[in-house]
């Protein structure tokens, strides 16, 4: 290598049974097209080149050190190799998997960490097939915060976002039965989580002075109490909070009537109480498009915003938008 | 009167302080470029007169019967007299409109109940007002569905649809705090929603087929119970039963996933399990056009999604679009 390069974007595997692979190839041969990063995935070159094969797709798989990626990305599909080689079947998750997705991941973070990347885009995996080898994190994300905390003394609080061009939303309360929803809501977690998408939107996204809109929960948010409580007794006093601390926040609002186009042009990003309220509206107008980021974390990581699709992996139908959209995201996120 | 004329619709005053007498001037004003149906307004001449004479708008306004209503729309303003004049101020609720809000809806219900009318078309009424007043019912749909019960044996459970051309959604449980869903959700009333909604898709909208498509309580529709057992063990009877009756029935499905236009497709109505599942999807596509029709009654009544909106009463910029949808599709749910 001549000139030290920009560092690139590493895409993980994910799950290699899933769509992953297949998407990433597809991402890459669309990469003119596109106009995307260049990146490179952290997996097997023989599995990738066997998954390209299996379509007929003219994709050549190149094995390289992270700083080669840049220049190899317009000719070669770049791959940071695992320790060893992946074999699976589309479609047919295996335990014995999980070991290469974990892996992948944690290579990954420990490459951006070390300044040898720029950011982490996540293929999909399937927390079942990790839980059966062992795996011990409730999520994909808590993993990545667990990987970013090690050996360091900080603990990091990630953040969901589902970001769109038309619209960008954060989840409070995520993966949760709607019955808890209620008593998982508190103020400091709403104040947590403001703080964080303030800060990310003006670090990260360019964002001057993020406006945030902070939804309801109740009907009509709770119409003073008419409907619920926790409007009043939980929303307004984070609201406040917040505002305190010079972040432009509006809300509680009526959540049926905050996501149309108009009413989305007057905040940056839409705290939303639950999962269903924020996803929602976002997969309504932006579904193939819609891109995951992690936000508290420190280093930038993105996802496409859809699961392994088992049922659909090794038929070539799997729609790369998603994943391209995380890829752009990710670098738009790190350009200097 | 020569020949006999079929019935026209009838468009309640509602709160004469709100939106609803600019909206009905506009809406006659626009009878031509949109095309729109004849209806009357059941209301005092005089107020309808002085709110046009406020803006400067040309409506004459005509005192007529119902069978009147017809012949006179094309140059005139019909309006089928109150028993009291009304003495309203834009933009300042008073209990003293009250007898004239309550007077206006009954006597609609009377005329369609006795064939003089085809159907209702509601303005936004404020139920705070009313209750000073007296009045004794939860809001204007269980007000209508008393008004309905009237004298007969009959009682009728009343239920609410957000219509617009992309999207029809119902939501099963409605204007109750968030955390009281998961105990209102019963299987019964799931399958008493749904076999409404199916019938008068059937027979009001002439859907010979209907699909009906159960959004789930939880996230992900509970991922198997992983998050919330709902969905299996509250909404999977309810699709079982209405199956069983034969109606083409899907769900409970990732409520996420299932408003996004492709997915829409696949349905001709949503039923979803709280007031924001629904909501938020068809105000977030479709917020000036969409329609509230309520299914369940034994006539047809359609009303502007929208309230009173007291704020902008008097100022001339309230939006006609939903109050003309909904004398659109009032008209389309009884044409012969």
């Amino acid at each position: 290598m001549g000139l030290q390069q920009r560092p690139s974007l590493l895409l993980t595997q994910g799950d290699p049974a899933g769509i992953g692979p297949e998407l990433s190839l597809r991402a890459w041969l669309e990469r003119d097209a596109a106009s995307l990063p260049a990146f490179g995935v952290v997996g097997d070159p023989g599995h990738l080149d066997r998954v390209a094969k299996r379509y007929g797709w003219d994709v050549p798989i190149v094995a390289v050190e992270p700083d080669q990626i840049r220049a190899a990305f317009s000719h070669a599909l770049p791959v940071v190799p695992l320790s060893a080689p992946v074999s699976a079947e589309p479609g047919k998750p295996d335990p014995a998997h999980a070991a290469s997705v974990i892996e992948s991941i944690g290579t990954a973070v420990r490459l951006v960490r070390a300044g040898s990347a720029a950011a982490v885009v996540t293929n999909p995996i399937a927390k079942h097939v990790l839980y059966e080898a062992g795996f011990r994190h409730p999520g994909h994300t808590e993993f990545l915060a667990a990987l970013a905390a090690e050996g360091g003394p900080e603990t990091y609080h990630p953040v969901m976002m589902l970001w769109s061009e038309p619209l960008a939303v954060v989840p409070v309360t995520v993966h949760i039965p709607l019955a808890d929803v209620p008593a998982a809501l508190t103020t400091d977690l709403i104040v947590l989580t403001g703080r964080i998408v303030a800060r990310e939107l003006r670090q990260r996204f360019g964002v001057e002075n993020p406006r945030l809109a902070l939804a309801g929960l109740n009907p009509h948010a709770g119409e003073s109490g008419a409907m619920g409580t926790e409007d009043e007794s939980v929303i307004v006093p984070a609201a406040d909070i917040l505002r305190s601390e010079g972040i432009d926040v509006t809300g509680p609002l009526s959540a049926d009537t905050m996501f149309h186009a108009r009413a989305r042009s007057r905040y940056d990003a839409a705290l939303a109480m639950y999962h269903d309220q924020a996803l929602i509206p976002i997969k309504t107008i932006a579904f193939d498009e819609a891109v995951n980021v992690t936000l508290g974390l420190p280093f930038v990581r993105t996802s496409p915003d859809h699961g392994t699709a088992f049922d659909i992996a090794g038929k070539g139908i799997a729609r790369p938008d998603s994943l391209m959209a995380a890829l752009k995201l990710a670098a738009r996120l790190t350009s200097p």
